[in-house]
């Protein structure tokens, strides 16, 4: 295989001799022969990248219009609209798949490169089972449109079709074709990979946006029944189901929900790391997975974490039971919420600034690297942090404008909020922290990492940290030639450190410092999960609680509620993979 | 000045004498030693960005919860609490101003390193005529305080006088400050700057939510002149005005805000920019200015953009005059709107395109280098184009949705839709392209860039850009070593190529394309000036039009018009900006 970056291209057409034969006469289909010759082959990346951006945000954003205008239940625009428009982008995903899935296996090249670092394979084992959970939903789908197909547009009966043959292609096309680096045919491949992020965004949005629905119907069914408001619930098909079990299937539909959900933002994650690394140049000796290590005494961390997930599990249940009857009842469970949280996110603030604590005490040296892969993930963490964010600022807002009637949970409320605040922050630093770490092998210690040259055959010998020190040193000293002294000061001292024997002190406690972290992951990780699990099945105090609704009204409120959710419950399950992939990294 | 990258300090701290005197006895008191030394010294920089970045979007969420609250119009939360919170803010960010730069000026380095791509002097030369204005709109907001200060908050005279000084000092920093690359105490930088760019950011949402909501207020006093609705205006203060000219400060007062909303959302980029160079280290040689060249044959293009930017004047008078009045004017006149609107987009995507397919033509080389500033230009483009996009599909869908007995102007309003969505995007790759495209100069046309290597003393000697294919095309042989034959042969063609006569044939038309160029850039320039000004100065008929409102509710519509058009002000004011960028650089 031949690659051409697009500067090499480029200097090959400018002086090859076929274009350089000067003769005025013909220049005007010169031009035109030119015109197409750059319009076929040298479509500049970047530009590549513009416009497949571009197609792809336009997509989402046409479904996103048409969400909007159904969200007002008019008469104009159906839900078939909106599945038929889903479907026609599923099936043309598929067509993109298989093409690529063709035209690998015909040429297929002896080493093609691939991207270490984009979806380890727990995080495809994960999907798979995800996607399964996907599969049982489209069955369900399936059995509810055979029930009422008499009365119910065709299109509902479609769309789990293609859905479940798009879930398992692309499930197939993760396993085997997610790490490629693409090199050919870039701008094609470019719309195809982002043809199917934001297809698999669109899918994301519906699904929140099902789900929301869902949730704010069963919220006025309880406020009707505690006789708070009137209003008319969801509508069902207007016909009798000629099966016995339609409602089972509608019923069971919604505690599948979650795990789509899930499914879709991770594959669209996936498949943009994937998008991000076509045409990239991969520096071999940054692209090499570690193996894992054995991990000794792990035993406080899943212990906590396991106590963590059973009383989550408890509060699920008593909060779904009690939130459903009288007043007093409803009021407890809102309080036994907000104090099970503060209990909850005062041990993760604690477990994540021991992480850092720990991290200030070690050495450990930062890996520089180029990784779109991890920068992506920091970036997703941060951005789906706002979301909660936002809710928990209004809270506060809430409490202090909230008058002398306010509940009970009033101040437990307040102390939740900015706890949620505080958690995000500091565990948000320690996952980027550890991700941006390099590892230490305990083994090695007595070799100070500074001189390990590595004697892997397929490794260049500049591995190894004070090589790229000495680099930088070097660039900075080409760089700034006028600066010197203190900096050339500097850079002689450290070549005299390094002669000291260090070794001896730097095997002392890592081994025990390891087992620190190791717990701590594994306890935020059992924690996390557990606060995606209670908003995920229903738990949802601040609809009910009434606090913020006072401040900021209804309509604001459950807008805020209906982007802030979703986003949080993208970031709990976000920080689950990211807290496994430091877990073994540490 | 020494500057040390946060992997030197960590490898002097770690075989510093000192620290490895290894003694078992007092490993505690070490331990707590070490502990301290590293808070004090060595927090690593990727950390330090995460942290300021989380304390930059809580200062912002926190006051876009109290603008949540207020826009209810509840009874505990008040103007004052915001107004109140902004202040503050804003004197932070004056004391950290005021250290920051008499710190600068004690320890005045030699040569400090500046980022020269960062803020340029004309950007600055636009930013001081938008603060000028700013401070006039203060001028105008004491004297509305003086006029009715016997019954309003003393904060709402405060915050025009913090405003102003701020203002003021702001400018004074941008002009000499904004450039430093900052290498000295840098996390606690980061937060200065982070929190300037966060405060101006809220000061920008402040601006768009107070005109938001004039506007909307405007809207609903024609609505109720038009029979359509009865809804109370805008809340006066309780006493009489003490000056006789308190109407005209008010009133005048709405049509500065748009130049003041301008100012504050470019000084958050541009701080931007400085807290993303914090520690960085500029490569010399792409880090020049190059110089600006005369520009002949400047005629079709302004003459074009003149008659664009008179025609739009005409259309927001006519506009402003005639929705005010009958049911019928009011169609005509949002009928003109939209005509004119294709007319104009029609004229903008010709122009885009054929700017595109002159860089199609022609082989200007793609500058690759790292330029923060260039690439907050480029996001922040399509950023903000995803505002407006979102208000065309959803106008789309809203024409596809309406009946029969919808007005005459829907099929103008549907081309104007699909031509604006076209026109953002050719606009932007357009834009885009120029950025990232190197200039060749006409006048050393017959030396072939490729070996002009620069003689200037502070260049390092590899300049131009065969020597990056040649450095790119080594490190590629370096990390593929068992690829070889069709690459060697690739490598060897490229040497042959190369001593070629190419010269003469290069030098036939580029001092004309440049020319087409400048043109269309300038001309684009002038409509998009046109198109920020319809919207800035009321001519927004998505409210006046009633046909989204039928579709998507009066609340989901006002919602994505209030998010969607300051983004689309600040798309037109930004890419005005790149514009005159890119005028300069072709």
């Amino acid at each position: 295989m031949v690659e051409h970056s697009g500067l090499d291209i480029m200097c090959l057409n400018k002086y090859s001799p076929a274009s350089s034969s000067s003769s005025s006469s013909n220049a005007e289909r010169k031009l035109f022969s030119k015109l197409k010759v750059s319009l076929t082959k040298k479509y500049p990346q970047k530009n590549a990248e513009t416009l497949s951006a571009q197609y792809g945000t336009n997509l989402l954003l046409i479904g996103v219009s048409v969400m909007l205008a159904l969200a007002q239940h008019g008469p104009a625009v159906k839900e078939e609209h909106l599945l038929a428009f889903i479907t026609a982008l599923m099936l043309m995903q598929l067509v993109w798949m298989l093409c690529y899935m063709i035209r690998r296996e015909r040429e297929r090249s002896p080493v093609p490169e691939r991207d270490a670092h984009a979806g380890t394979s727990w995080i495809r084992g994960g999907l798979t089972m995800l996607a399964l959970l996907s599969l049982i939903m489209d069955a369900f789908r399936i059995g509810y449109f055979v029930g009422y197909h008499s009365c119910i547009s065709a299109v509902l009966g479609v769309y789990p079709i293609v859905h479940a043959l798009h879930t398992i292609s692309q499930v197939h096309f993760l396993w085997f074709h997610i790490k490629d680096v693409i090199k050919k045919y870039e701008t094609f491949e470019r719309f195809g990979v982002i043809h199917a992020v934001f297809t698999n965004l669109l899918l994301w949005c519906n699904g929140v946006m099902s789900e929301a629905e869902h949730f704010l119907n069963n919220h006025r069914r309880r406020l009707t029944a505690l006789g708070y408001a009137n209003l008319t619930t969801e509508a069902e098909p207007h016909c009798n189901c000629t099966t016995s079990v339609c409602s089972m299937f509608s019923t069971s539909l919604y505690y599948l929900y979650p795990f789509n959900i899930e499914y879709h933002i991770f594959v669209s994650a996936m498949l943009f790391v994937m998008w991000k690394n076509i045409g990239r140049t991969l520096d071999r000796h940054s692209n090499r997975k570690r193996p894992s290590t054995r991990s000794p005494g792990l035993l406080l961390g899943p212990l906590l974490g396991l106590l963590a997930l059973a009383s989550s599990i408890t509060v699920l249940v008593v909060y779904l039971i009690h939130v459903e009857k009288s007043e007093q009842t409803r009021e407890a469970a809102i309080s036994m919420f907000y104090c099970y949280g503060v209990v909850m996110l005062s041990c993760m603030c604690g477990a994540s600034g021991a992480g850092l604590l720990v991290y200030r005490v070690e050495d450990w040296p930062m890996d520089t690297g180029s990784n779109p892969s991890r920068q992506l993930d920091t970036e997703l963490l941060l951005g789906s942090s706002l979301g909660s964010w936002l809710m928990s600022w209004c809270s506060v807002v809430a409490v202090a404008a909230a008058g002398r009637g306010s509940p009970s949970f009033r101040w437990t409320c307040l102390a939740y909020s900015l706890l949620l605040v505080l958690e995000k922050c500091v565990q948000n630093l320690f996952i980027v922290e550890s991700l941006y770490r390099r590892r230490r092998d305990p083994d090695d210690a007595p070799v100070p990492e500074i001189f390990s040259v590595t004697p892997a055959p397929m490794v260049p010998p500049y591995d190894g940290i004070v090589n790229r020190a000495y680099e930088t040193q070097d660039r900075r000293r080409a760089a700034l030639e006028g600066e010197a002294p203190e900096n050339r000061a500097a850079f002689s001292m450290k070549h005299s450190d390094v002669t000291l024997p260090a070794g001896n002190r730097l095997n002392v406690t890592p081994g025990r410092k390891r087992q620190i972290l190791k717990n701590i992951t594994i306890f935020l990780f059992m924690c996390n999960v557990s606060l995606w699990i209670l908003p995920a099945f229903g738990c949802r105090p601040q609809y009910d609680n009434g606090l913020e609704q006072e401040t900021f009204g209804y309509s604001v409120w459950t807008t805020v509620l209906n982007v802030a959710i979703p986003m949080n419950l993208f970031y709990r399950m976000h920080s689950v993979a990211s807290l496994f992939e430091v877990f073994r990294k540490v």
